[in-house]
């Protein structure tokens, strides 16, 4: 792939966060997401390899589930001064707790940025609010790519000196154009994805590559209103609140794990594009607040519902 | 009917009440509400009507719907002082400015006090709420009449000193009971229905008796989660938000124009029964809302939508 | 004190409702509030101690202050199986735990139904709801003492079959009021008190009887708005939102810690009495959240700040 | 003033612009708003002068202060066809309604784009905000200035093609630079002022030259947290809402009519930059929707009050 002059800045941009997240690195923290059947002695065992190791608990919070019985964790802690290197924390906790509680789990740092792919069409409102959060700061992502199956967004993408890729899709070409897109986010370490709008169905195929790692919003407040026009068949049905709805895409359309949602009040004197225009807002907040819970490991999916930590 | 003796205490408040109200109707307002196909003029003609008559408008709200191209408007205005005695403004109304629009119009007067009646099934919190705005004297309506397939919140009505009538209703029974139910609410001369978690699906016959008189409250928010159950369904499909939503009964079970709506954010911590708690206090938020909305004739329904003026 | 009748039927349901404890304490929980200094080890002792004595964590959360590097913990667990008697189980702790980590901390156990004394006034919209609630099952206390300088709210208690205490109030004699008043409270074991829109300031004195354990419901967004008529205040100010704030007393007015807060919309239509109308339905709501969260022991009060648990 | 390179983009869009609502006047509505003396006949009279003169009222809002006895309406309607010619209506309405009612009353049309300066300082996302809802036609208004008391944020003027003004201001300087800037805002004939997080107190003198005309977002929900640093104000008491307000300005520091408020839950797991950070959102929100009602003529201000129509 040629990148196209406006991604100079980019590359320029990454160095420089890159040199600085590496002092950040220092005073780094571990996070560890855990979900495994409840027993006795899980939270014990856990904060105590923590103790003995020297590690600071800077944040636990924990849930069970009455129902399935499923213990789900999250704690992160100092690694200043912890005992085992990171390369080592992984096997030694695997042998000491995960395998005896029969736990699934996932350790990560707080250094550790995550890469970000953003999928869009036309609409600008979602790319707009998400770059300018990235480029203010707030957004602790790199986001190495920006891929649309149209081009009416590439002056946004060229204006904040992102990377935008167009990939066009047809009923024909869609299975080797989402071959072409997994193989660019392959090359530029996608470590999950966006739909900030984006509106085409992607197969099955292309979702299992990035299993609870594609977050979708949806504008209406799921399950009432999924597929197209949720905005006329709210207008429609009457309703006096509207919504928004971010989840995790699976292979059935709206029906992922939802990860956040919210809504604001219409009436009568609002029509349609009223609707889409306070809609807009709310889709915003609702995929930034997702995007932040995923980025923070701050989410847990299990049996397609969330565990989202706050 | 034999009146329980707890209606005594009742009996004596009504007419402590339509004392109070002799009084107040000497200051009283009358209240026009409005549709028909949108022209010019329309506004013109009913302020010049009131204004050439003496009345002083208190407030006026008006919605155009510009798909339909219907005009809505809600007036009130101050009868201290009108020209046209009382019961001739509808004939004259009707003559120079109802008819000649083609308009469908309804006039009351802020004194005239609705007669309502109460469906109850076995959960109280909405009735608690009802009576107690009831006797605080927020909610200015008479309740001459709360009816109830169980016997279960008798002693509530007991202790607000109302009247309470059983009609156990099966499958077998069910057409004779609304048959019962109907004769009570014409000799009570109820003006609208209010279903407080009434767990009872009404006939398409006793529906078109009221039509667009019967207020039910949902506990979803609709059109999500409609029929039985809807707190299960929302913990199984993992939302963030719960609602509920207060309708007009139509022949079409949850489907009809809605009134209000609420919601209130939940998360992975609140298990069935916080759907149940939380959503309770929700519920009666928003039925109270819409008693209200439709008590203080603000609301209008055309095409399943309502417009509810505020 | 003689009791009036009226309580001949609360006497009778608090018997049934200590019978049903009685099975109810059969499975009980623990719960646990801590705060001490932060410093390494102290949720892996805490859950150690739980562990090893056979005590399965039903729900742990912790917070850490990180100016005043404070840490606070709320701990629950099921004492079915637990290896210490109930008895022992505080000394055990304090010694082992309380005592080396420098720790504040209290033990109740979920069965333990507090002892709530509600104070008003005249406006009745709060003890309405509180005692809806309290018949319906939903909040878990015992009511042993409703307490009033006005005799306005006498019927709603006995409505309801409580104990109402009339204690008039003059600048003179205040002073001896309170004094009956806190007897009265020490004979029924009150352990929290409720100001349900008490139109009295409580004096120094009578607040250090009960230090963070008179819950009051102020009618602004602290600390927007103290003092009296706030409402009229919001109005004046011409703000958009009105709110209302729950909080535990201290000397200083509507100074204290706050527990809960909630706003609601309002606009220029609203004049002073609908800002009053829309209040209340917030009051109630926020005061019964402050309530449920200080009976389930989620609440925690440091630096005139509150901790309080989800 | 030399304009910078960045600005050519801008007046060629300005350009675009001006062409296309050319074409959009065609179909133009013209927007009356009105306070005056409460008395009878207004509503009528001014809904027959306009029916007499073949326009059709596309929406018609009223209230009346019933305390202080004024009347406020803001009524528009659409030109085509309208029998008095743009130019003429203010001296006919003037003569005919205005002055026999002791009008105060503005005129507009909706093809009439206010022109809108954008004062910034450090922070950005309220500028970021603005310029996206701006490109992507959000927002009606041109923007021929951005003025800043720092450098910080000229990139992001210069990334989105607008001017940006750099005016350093020391206690010295700022009654010279103040003027500098009214002349530039005369220059570009800007109709009203924006205050994107400007962090400096505007004098006196320059308020007066925009009388209800500068909208600025504070930080808090006032009349809670004036003046500066409101989010730490907010952590130190304990506060379990924060919020944001927009209002007018006027001389007295963070007391002008309130337009807009809205406000969002935290928690004691908040520390401030977590405050600012859901701040941020808010204040976003509420200014732009302040913004949105000043430009669709909205807003009347009457006794440090604002009347906001829907």
């Amino acid at each position: 792939m040629n990148l196209p002059g406006s991604c100079a800045l980019f590359l320029f941009e990454c160095i420089i966060r890159i040199i600085m997240e590496e002092k950040a690195c220092a005073g780094n923290s571990a996070i560890l997401l855990i979900h495994c059947p409840d027993m006795r002695g899980v939270v014990s065992s856990v904060t105590e390899f923590i103790f003995k190791n020297k590690g600071n608990i800077l944040s636990l919070e924990q849930h069970v589930d009455p129902i399935k019985d499923v213990f789900f964790m999250r704690i992160e802690w100092d690694m200043s001064g912890f005992s085992i290197p990171r390369e080592k924390i992984g096997e030694s906790f695997g042998s000491l707790i995960g395998d005896p509680f029969n736990m699934q789990w996932t350790l990560n740092y707080s250094g550790e940025v995550p890469r970000m792919a953003i999928f869009v069409s036309k609409l600008p409102h979602c790319l707009y609010d998400i770059l300018a959060r990235y480029k203010s700061g707030e957004l602790k992502v790199d986001i190495p790519l920006i891929i649309s199956n149209h081009k009416h967004l590439k002056h946004i993408a060229d204006q904040f000196g992102m990377c935008f890729h167009h990939s066009e899709i047809t009923p024909q070409n869609k299975q080797g154009q989402e071959k072409s897109q997994l193989a660019l986010m392959r090359e530029h370490k996608i470590s999950f994805v966006v739909l900030a709008r984006y509106m085409q169905i992607l197969t099955k195929d292309f979702v299992n590559h990035y299993p609870n790692r594609i977050i979708n919003i949806h504008h209406s407040f799921l399950p009432a209103f999924p597929g197209a026009k949720p905005y006329h068949s709210a207008y429609d049905r009457g309703v006096k609140v509207i919504g928004a709805t971010s989840h995790y895409v699976t292979s059935e359309l709206d029906a992922g794990p939802i990860i956040a949602q919210d809504v604001t009040r219409v009436s009568h004197t609002d029509a349609v594009e009223d609707l889409i225009r306070k809609g807009r807002d709310l889709e915003k907040l609702v995929l930034s607040r997702a995007i932040r819970s995923h980025v923070e490991r701050k989410t847990l999916v299990y049996d397609n519902r969330t565990v989202v930590f706050s």
